[in-house]
């Protein structure tokens, strides 16, 4: 299998777009990979596209159709990847088994979601079929009150407190004022999050991320002629995929996300390097007992140190491991099915030392982590400079 | 790029399952492959999901994690595939990827759709979004009135008469009056078809495929392991995808579809094969128009000649050509995400000498045609004998 590269990577704001639609949003954040690419959009060969619950909130499937469409792209094939939240890592992931096969030399895969032309209620209900439909969300477990399971058990196991918890938010909000592709451009404090009102207990409005319309788009290279285009290719080290139950109840555990600890071990394998090699990591800090557990299970920190790692403020932005420099799902906002690919866009512009106010200096090598569902899938990818 | 086999095929009853759910024809389609192939489901490395808009019809996005948690196959990586009725093909052409590519030595490709547990309105509404939401469905087109459209001009510019439509689908008829799979297994006459009532002038009750419940599932091995596992690998001679604009209006052509037309031509080159050397293919009958389409499209008759062609019985079972020996999306029935794997399935069957009463004899070379929406997208393979 060939070596791809990362050789372009746009975004469009993230937040509440009234004034612009679902294909909108889409094509802006295109046009943007393709410029920062330098290239035509003929030479995209095949498109993937990330949406994980388009028909029920914009009431458009086809979605791949549907963009290189309207990025002016046809004939080319395209598909629509969906895995939850984790549509775009994995959509990241088909794109990269199509260049890394010999099939193709240059394609663009690129995540959309558009949340808020629904309801709130709406929203929840269609976030709640990233669990278990028939078992979770049938019985009204929506996605605050599975994690919200899943942080009281860490509590219980490993002493995790509700300001380690805040702490998480206090950092990305940090980050995410940093930012201008960000949500929420805006710090705040331990005690507003503490204070917040509650979602689910221990659960508080800073300890979850938002509902948020955005899009985001990646263009990958086979290695061999990424150099053509890019002065600054970002090769793609690893790239590693697992599964788990989608109920939680079916699980031996509540405080680690066994995909996230497969998919981990297969990427480092594949980079030949190990969670220590790592300068910064975008994790799925879908809530914040999320990114506890992920700086866990993707081997940064010992169990059960994950809480107590980011309160010594060991993950913050030029610390031992910078997480979520972005601002993560939480401060930069969470379009689910463009999350992945946003991952991918924060470690491009940081590795290339594009990430202006939040630029950590030396960074040579990231991770990306995305979680679909409660842990249902978990997808790694390793990018590196080189 | 690696030769790539199937191995095993399974399929449920297509019909309206009232007793099953989603999961449960998931697990059904997918034992009997496994059964098939006479693998043990540890033997999978990854599982490709296809379905349209489980989203909308049952509350379940994450299909991929749930087919691989239901089938007791994690932790291994699943990926949900979408391109609305195109689903299956897509889906077919992601695993093919990923073992060619030498990824994976055997995986699972299973499409699934479960559209009898909400009202034929709320079915209309979400296949609409296979379309343009924005220009078309929001403007009241829905998918009768789109091949409508394209019926009338079929008929304006080549004289194509609502007699060789009927008799589209007194063929498929009579073929899934032969296939215990089938939705409807029951021979019609011409004259029924005629009689039928009008749903979008000039379609008839008979030139429109039903709503259906089912799920296909096909297992893929590298060529090398194929004879492993299996006495009579069926091999994948070519895999080919193209696109169109998703609305009609925006086409040059509202009696051709331009991506069957170059996803046949890439598959022919593929597979170092003509039109001619084909002995039975499963295309998209949708709609009895879309037959007629296919079978010009695809270069077994001359454009205009499909309606006579089939009239004049040179594409019944055993003729010139057979095309949809299975029923077709008509008789057999259309689970949108389904279809495509179904498609698949049928072509084994035969290749294999295992269709019972429907058998075409002495059949070689097989070719698969699935459409998404109006032509949107469109996926051709070709299978042959090893």
């Amino acid at each position: 299998m060939r070596k791809v590269s990362v050789i372009g990577v746009g975004l469009t704001k993230f937040g509440e777009h009234w004034e612009k639609s679902f294909r909108e949003l889409a094509v802006e954040a295109g046009a943007r990979a393709l410029a920062d690419a330098r290239l035509e959009g003929g030479k995209i060969q095949a498109l993937f596209g990330a949406s994980m619950s388009s028909g029920r909130l914009v009431g458009q499937e086809h979605v791949g159709a549907l963009l290189v469409d309207q990025l002016g792209l046809t004939p080319i094939p395209a598909i629509r990847c969906e895995a939850a939240c984790a549509s775009g890592g994995v959509a990241m992931r088909a794109a990269w088994f199509a260049v890394a096969s010999g099939a193709y030399d240059i394609v663009a895969v690129g995540g959309i979601e558009k949340m808020t032309d629904v309801s709130t209620e709406d929203v929840a209900t269609a976030l709640g079929g990233a669990g278990d439909q028939e078992w979770e969300l049938f019985n009204g477990a929506t996605f605050p009150s599975i994690y919200a399971l899943m942080a009281r058990r860490h509590m219980h196991d490993y002493g995790t407190t509700e300001e380690q918890m805040a702490s998480v938010a206090v950092k990305n909000h940090a980050n995410a004022a940093k930012n201008p592709y960000a949500q929420y451009q805006k710090e705040i404090t331990l005690e507003q999050a503490l204070k917040a009102p509650l979602v689910s207990s221990p659960l508080k409005l800073f300890d979850c991320s938002p509902i948020t319309d955005g899009a985001a788009v990646a263009i990958l290279a086979a290695h061999e002629v990424a150099n053509i285009y890019c002065e600054q290719p970002i090769e793609i080290a690893a790239s590693a995929q697992a599964s788990d139950t989608l109920a939680l109840a079916s699980r031996a555990s509540l405080t680690e996300m066994r995909a996230t600890k497969i998919a981990a071990k297969e990427a480092f394998k594949q980079a030949g390097l190990e969670p220590k090699n790592i300068d910064l990591a975008e994790v799925h800090d879908c809530f914040t007992i999320g990114e506890i557990m992920a700086i866990e299970d993707l081997g940064f920190f010992e169990k059960g140190q994950g809480g107590p790692a980011t309160e010594a403020g060991r993950t913050a932005l030029g610390a031992e491991i910078s997480v979520n420099t972005s601002g993560g799902l939480k401060g930069k906002g969470h379009p689910v099915g463009a999350t992945g690919i946003a991952q991918i866009c924060e470690i491009v512009a940081q590795l290339r030392g594009q990430a202006g106010a939040r630029q950590l200096h030396g960074a040579e090598v990231g991770l990306t982590h995305n979680v679909g569902g409660s842990g249902g899938t978990a997808v790694v990818h390793i990018l590196k400079k080189t």
